[in-house]
């Protein structure tokens, strides 16, 4: 058992980078798992809150967390797991191409995934005008008309950064109030650009083999079409239980990992940071996931060495 | 009321600028009160730990995150607050030179404090060879002989450093083993210019004017004494509870402000948050208090707003 680690790390977004770094100063041998170094984080054109690093973007805040990760001596595989169970006490994790891991210690740190308007062809149009990611694919729409569903701070912050690309942008909430952060919501008022249709869902997407139009419904109105070039979807996210669910640990009503004030689940051996848990009051930030990392390496150390001085 | 604000945040250190940060993106008028720009690890010679930013000192981190909160609109006020009440639905809070504020809101981040040795001329021989903060002191014993009292983190970590400055660094510690990160053990193994004295404790401070020796008493031995130009105090730390105890907030039995998830302390109006409160495992790190500062920024503005979309 050459290949045992102490922490196997499932996810590689800020929780999961803030642990490895963490374990490595700990000296516990440690491999973070996952494609995107930052995970969410790198979907977002600018962050403005994570206190000493002002206005960077999630990509370089992802890229600079990974490589101190790597510095202190994080491994890395830049596969997902697809399969995760619990054999004579260790933890047995594999890989989409098959690979067969071995661990002490399982650190979910899987984050959450967007969610989707649930239109059948909503797949369809995936890449051809519907996207889920503005940072990513904003550049594809300079002087086109986009939308962007939502009306949260992903969603405003998503339809200020068009609004420097696209000719014009609409944002399409089903509420009556925006209920972004007061300083994007004041950032989307003072864009010409950008009109905001109120109590208004989108209930279809149109076009020949790219998305050309959406029908909209208005409260206490008809249906009507709006010529549309690309449609954000920025309406929330939910953690991806899959792996939650194979090992079986405690979730709460909103699918949330259950974890103790050490980032401990409810199964022996494994614990959980980030925003796939029930810590942090849910407020998920860059800066309650690496606190929630940075706890859940101090928990494991001690667990692993079995060191009553630890908390 | 002009200078009514939303939130006045005590203390200065990470937890409250990460408050003040996201306070201020939410358009809430807030106050940052304390001496110290990042408070406690502006002591800190070297953090390594702290996703996206490698290697920066604790008085460089400190002022980033100064200089972002005060960019991002937080107000500074470099004076401690001594006096502070609840009064018909405000808080009234008054700073050592008398000046008073008013606030809808408080937010408790005022960290710990250094423990002390408690031994009678302590206070004495503080600037004259007994230091609390080796990153402060450590360059006035270039080829001096110093000793670091403790066996933590903190301690390791204050001996390495002065081990590439003075001479001879002897740790002195109650234990029978270093308690601090491995890598920081590693580090203090790989200087020969430290020795670790185990089992042992500081009993007597002598000298005139300034401090020339201390008194050790080994277990199981007769006392000593070794000569030393400086001793470098690292035992801990404990909460300032003077404006907690004021407020009548419930503390835990280290003194810790008890709070929920939502950093809500139990009285109506004040949160506390960083390394003064019971959560995060105590596991008092940047991280932890930038993650805690964050969460009752957005309590805080819920509150105020009483908008039911929030937690």
């Amino acid at each position: 058992m050459n290949d045992l680690y102490d922490i196997a790390i499932v996810g590689s977004g800020s929780a999961g980078l803030s642990a490895s770094i963490y374990a490595s100063r700990y000296r516990l041998r440690n491999i973070v798992f996952g494609k995107m170094p930052g995970g969410t984080i790198a979907d977002a054109h600018k962050i403005c809150n994570y206190p000493g690093l002002k206005d960077i973007t999630g990509l370089e805040l992802g890229q600079r967390m990974h490589d101190q990760a790597k510095e202190q001596g994080g491994e890395f595989s830049f596969e997902n797991i697809v399969d995760i169970k619990k054999e004579r006490g260790l933890f047995k994790l594999i890989t989409e191409s098959g690979k067969e891991y071995f661990s002490k210690t399982v650190l979910l740190s899987t984050g959450t995934e967007r969610n989707k308007l649930k239109l059948p062809n909503e797949d369809k149009y995936l890449g051809k005008g519907v996207s889920y990611c503005a940072t990513c694919d904003a550049m594809f729409y300079k002087d086109k008309t986009v939308g962007v569903v939502g009306g949260s701070n992903a969603a405003t912050m998503a339809a200020t950064m068009l609004a420097d690309i696209a000719k014009k942008v609409y944002i399409i909430y089903r509420g009556d109030k925006l209920r972004g952060e007061p300083a994007w919501v004041e950032d989307v008022e003072s864009k010409d650009n950008i009109e905001v249709l109120f109590n208004t869902v989108v209930i279809g997407l149109i076009g020949e083999g790219k998305l050309e139009k959406v029908r909209l419904k208005e409260e206490n109105k008809e249906t009507s079409d709006l010529n549309l070039d690309g449609l954000f979807i920025e309406i929330g996210s939910r953690p991806d239980i899959s792996l939650s669910t194979l090992l079986g640990v405690d979730l709460d009503e909103k699918q949330h990992i259950v974890v103790d004030q050490r980032q401990a689940t409810t199964l022996e051996g494994v614990w959980a940071a980030g925003d796939c848990t029930t810590n942090s009051n849910k407020f998920q930030q860059v800066v309650t996931a690496v606190g929630e990392g940075a706890v859940a390496a101090n928990s494991i150390y001690c667990y692993i060495k079995q060191n009553p001085s630890c908390n």
